[in-house]
């Protein structure tokens, strides 16, 4: 199978957020042929619908890297025991205008890692039903509810070894559902039909 | 392909439920191969974890028949913004002891008509985030919150011309996602891995 | 202030249940005017609204037991990313039939225990929005989502020392919103209007 | 009773927005002692947790705005089944640096309008989660998912009237509830506590 091309989605903006950390060090326990590339949201404006016809700069660039991935992988915090705004505005973008949803038929996992012990389960909850009308596909399991512990990381930036055998088996769970959804792709392709349900 | 088993589950069980006779009308607007059958839900006792050793016959008998089906189908109705207890009673049962959940790895449908405007979109929205979680893959598009209407069904308890191109897509869309759930199946029996990424 | 009595649901039926240990042991942390009698749900049948103009007699007593509380006091597991079926059809019943909706107007706290970290946080993010729309006036702040550890309990069933400093702040939180209700009540019962916004 | 300060958040940047207009023409059903005013939230930038020690210009006038307000009054569309972005956006900010969340304590209605059928629901069920853990009081009922209809608004964009009965019933609701919190308040100033559980 050819390469597989992951677009990421990180729900903090924050610099030094520990989300990003756990996006950027995933990669790691991926396959080879997996490819990851974090899609920057923190330029975005705000969605307002009387831009639908034409959309800013980079809400352009954002959509063309979402239509171009083959599968998508959302690590957020959670605020305010839901989504984060930020990310929120750029689901909302990528939605429009009616009937351009760049997400939809993509496979996709949501996991998240917070400070506190009631994680992020809560924003996942609402993402995935969000997703879910936006036909997305999104990985029931394992679910991924992190909370951040001394070890997680390495001083490298890299999974540490406390954290490694739940992520590694999250990672295996995450490759064999978007390998699921390369698989209906193919098929779609040469029966004839289109891969979503749109 | 062979005959696809769906096993059907309603969430009301009011004897003139609209939601029991549309779970009832539906079947007609599916390919021959589909066969759908009506699993009781009406006769489970309340979820008592005490009884997970032991779980009463029509809890097993349940179990069984989903255990057996190759595609789910929920037609419910909303209950104070939320899935009936009824319901989610029967999904808690399925889904233990721990370890035997025998929703996992099916793909399903969700779809319910109410008769206010409100629908039931809300009690969709918490039922879709509680599958995704029991690793059920549910089809996001196209999405149904049916207000109940004249018309909507006729004489013979059939649906009605008013509602037949709505529900003829929905149904379309859902035998699509259904097929790909089997397309999934037959490719990991080939390649010698499980259906589902438990 | 004359004593008030508060109504407690536990979400899970099993006899060794850490939820209803927890409601067994808050009281203790009550003050002296404050009365809780836990609510029995596990002999509710399934909720069937061809019922609701005769409702079973185990229905019509816990109706009764909520109509006359003061105050609802919400302990539960988290089942399937939930509220618990055996919870949900408690809820359904006392809501019924239209018109008739005994929990409307009364002050509540939600809290729960579970083994797991993930805790109970998505089942009561449900739970609320459930009984936001049966207007129900539940506590915001302090959220309580708790994980089973070592000395939660005492050898005498009672909260610990490691879990009472915590479980203090809530019921001390919980007793001032409770009392809030009360302000209210005198205040509409003197000025000739009803408790709630019904 | 003095007049009582009621901050306005719509969900939505369109200039011709739905729920701008309904939101500019529910204040004419207040009594003249209420007080409406539309807090502007398209200015702020994206919530980044690094600028939680010097917010932006725009971000400490939104607070100082919903600060000052005894009341609050969200009116909002539905964006992908949840919360717009933008408008959570504006939450987060508002709730934050960790401590200083100005929501806190203020009472507060929930509504909105779209053109589908299905309307608000789903996403006031997000919203109503998310306040509640912000410990806004939050009006359960009347509930008010709006479908736009010809004649909701006159000529002059006030409300029309075949949707004021309706609207009136819930501003009604609202009044009353807003109302209790203000009896809260004096009580709690009159007896040495603050006002919130917080």
């Amino acid at each position: 199978m050819s390469r597989i091309d992951v677009a990421v989605l990180v729900g903090s903006l924050r610099r030094g957020s520990f989300n990003r950390q756990l996006a950027d060090a995933l990669p790691a326990l991926a396959p080879p042929d997996f490819s990851f590339h974090r899609v920057e949201i923190g330029d975005l404006p705000l969605y307002n619908q009387d831009d639908d016809e034409h959309q800013a700069e980079p809400v352009r660039r954002m959509k063309r890297e979402i239509a171009e991935a083959d599968a998508l992988l959302f690590v957020t915090p959670e605020y305010n025991r839901s989504v984060p705004g930020v990310l929120k505005n750029a689901i909302d973008h990528a939605s429009r205008p009616h009937g351009q949803n760049v997400w939809a038929g993509k496979p996709a996992g949501v996991l998240g890692v917070s400070p506190g012990a009631v994680g992020t389960a809560v924003a996942q909850g609402h993402l995935r039903s969000i997703l879910a009308v936006l036909d997305v596909h999104v990985q029931g399991q394992p679910e991924a509810y992190l909370q951040l512990r001394e070890g997680m990381f390495d001083e490298d930036g890299q999974i540490g070894e406390a954290s490694r055998p739940f992520l590694q088996r999250w990672m295996d769970g995450y490759v064999e559902w978007v390998t699921k959804g390369m698989v209906l792709r193919e098929h779609a392709a040469k029966n004839g039909a289109g891969p979503t349900t749109t």
